[in-house]
């Protein structure tokens, strides 16, 4: 009997943890950035609120995917380690998963789509990262991952749909409730960008034990609404998912099957954004809190910005989960942007 | 003799000291942000070194100016703060006096140019500053503050020249020790932006006595270098400041006395950046720091990118100082940047 492995009731029936997101905590605590809060006076006094920004576009690579890329790897054994790992992404799990890998010591190959941003690109090559691009249009990335991962042994690494990427994801959620309690704040509010939706599900399941009365929202372009959706039909729908979004971190068509059992549980309900109004948060980003945002890390601040939950006298805290965008993009967004 | 003031022999020899910035940050604790250490492995990687930079970016109104400000304007009597305060200043002491005008309900006046940037005059107003434009080609800032000064009775808030001002900025100095020690790094070396000196005054008192091994070092725009001059001629120098520069928050012409002989006790040199190197460092900042930089914001860090010292193996403090910067500048600097 020594090889039987017994899960647990509790961990089959909730694969994400606060005691496992502490672990991974304790696993990233030399390695990851503990990102600032942010705050503006100028965007209180314009909502009548207090609303605190955790700036994950701060974190190593520029994304939050850092803590959950480094969390798994950092479990794997010797062996696998030897072997390699294999992601797919477009582009900030590939950043992720490279910086990792490189500080591991691992070998890494990544999926990427032919047309990510540039900005992705790069700093997934920067960490020595073998890219093997695709066409999003007649290829499967998840079929090509697959196939590499089993010519050569290499580990797979999910983008979203692990417990152990989940868990890193969540440190997102342990240092903003403490950081929030240090403040001497409570949240009423809590709005998370929603793509796959392991950062949801990880800072969804810190924040519900850590505090309880905050409401918990996760955000999705419109264009790629499938939590939206899955919540409203009670069960997991798949999108077309053929739509232009310039949220490429966002894009996924189907929530996950493991983020979805944890999501549908934690959060009070799903918010979308236009495409302009995540244009005017990252120019209100840049002018306001200085700091850079991709399109898919600013639909927190543009639900909020754009005022899609009443927000007056409230204390909202919302996750900017990236800022890998291309200058040709951002710089057309600080065009737009005014006031 | 009741009125007669007697200076201590110690208070003359040196108008500021960490002791007086230490009840600066006292004064400041609950208003200000203890901003952020930014650093980036890519940086690093590129250098051979660790960089850490000082985000005053992040600070109130996005520039370290509000720590002064606040410092100033929290010990004028309640007799002066009801007469209110004026001020000249190219914007990011105007935006610091006005928002801590409008913390501790005194009126203020600024005196701005009229081609200063407008994200400055923008945010000097946003907090109910009565602003008084005037040509910089053919009026003096100084004597139209001190003529309102004069005929209001209201209190003139230098913009560097004054010791509650420098030790306000000290605390900027007293957060980096701090934080360079609670991160186990000992600087090497410390470059800060320089326009009137009234930072790396706050700054250098600081360091030099909490850091004493570390190397500090004044950064100016090539064509304001009246700081560089005047180290070399061993007195102030002023210079003709008739040339252009978008680091319009450097563009003193001559160094202040009391911040001058602060500096020249403390500094160990003054470096010089061209406008394109500039231009490089704000570029760089939003790619790989994620953060927004105004021209004399980022003056440091163009000096350390460009390698205007020896960097390889060295631990590297830099204060971003400031990152307003309009929309049309900030998108030029980014068109223009690469990799």
């Amino acid at each position: 009997m020594k090889n039987k492995v017994v899960i647990p009731r509790e961990v089959a029936e909730s694969p994400c943890s606060t005691d496992e997101i502490r672990a991974a905590a304790e696993r990233l605590r030399d390695v990851v950035v503990y990102t600032p809060l942010l705050n503006s006076p100028a965007l209180d006094a314009r909502l009548d609120a207090r609303v605190f920004v955790k700036a994950e576009n701060l974190q190593r690579i520029g994304a939050f995917k850092f803590r959950g890329a480094y969390n798994f790897l950092s479990r794997l054994s010797p062996a696998k380690r030897g072997r390699g790992v294999v992601a797919y992404s477009s582009g900030n799990h590939a950043q992720g998963v490279a910086y990792a890998a490189h500080l591991l010591g691992i070998a890494a190959t990544i999926v990427m789509p032919e047309d990510a941003p540039k900005v992705k690109l790069e700093g997934a090559r920067r960490w020595g990262a073998a890219i093997r691009p695709y066409d999003r249009k007649t290829e499967s990335r998840e079929a090509i991952a697959q196939e590499l991962a089993s010519a050569t042994g290499a580990t797979l690494v999910r983008p979203f749909d692990d417990p152990d990427i989940i868990a890193g994801q969540g440190t997102v959620g342990l240092e903003l409730a403490a950081q929030l309690e240090e403040a001497g704040h409570s949240a009423d509010l809590l709005l998370v960008p929603c793509g796959g939706g392991g950062l949801l599900a990880g800072v969804s399941t810190a924040m519900r034990e850590l505090s309880p009365e905050t409401r918990i929202f996760g955000v999705e372009p419109e264009n790629y609404d499938d939590h939206r959706r899955s919540l409203k039909a009670g069960r997991r729908v798949r999108i077309k998912g053929d739509s232009f979004t310039r949220c490429d971190a966002l894009a996924a068509t189907i929530p996950g099957e493991i983020t979805w059992s944890v999501n549908r549980r934690n959060v009070n309900g799903f918010i979308t954004v236009s495409e302009a109004e995540v244009g005017t948060a990252i120019g209100f980003a840049a002018r306001h809190l200085k700091t850079v945002l991709e399109p898919g890390g600013a639909v927190a601040l543009a639900a909020i910005l754009h005022e899609k939950l009443p927000a007056r006298g409230k204390t909202i805290a919302i996750v900017a989960s990236g800022g890998n965008i291309d200058n040709a993009l951002f710089t057309a967004c600080l065009r737009d942007y005014s006031s």
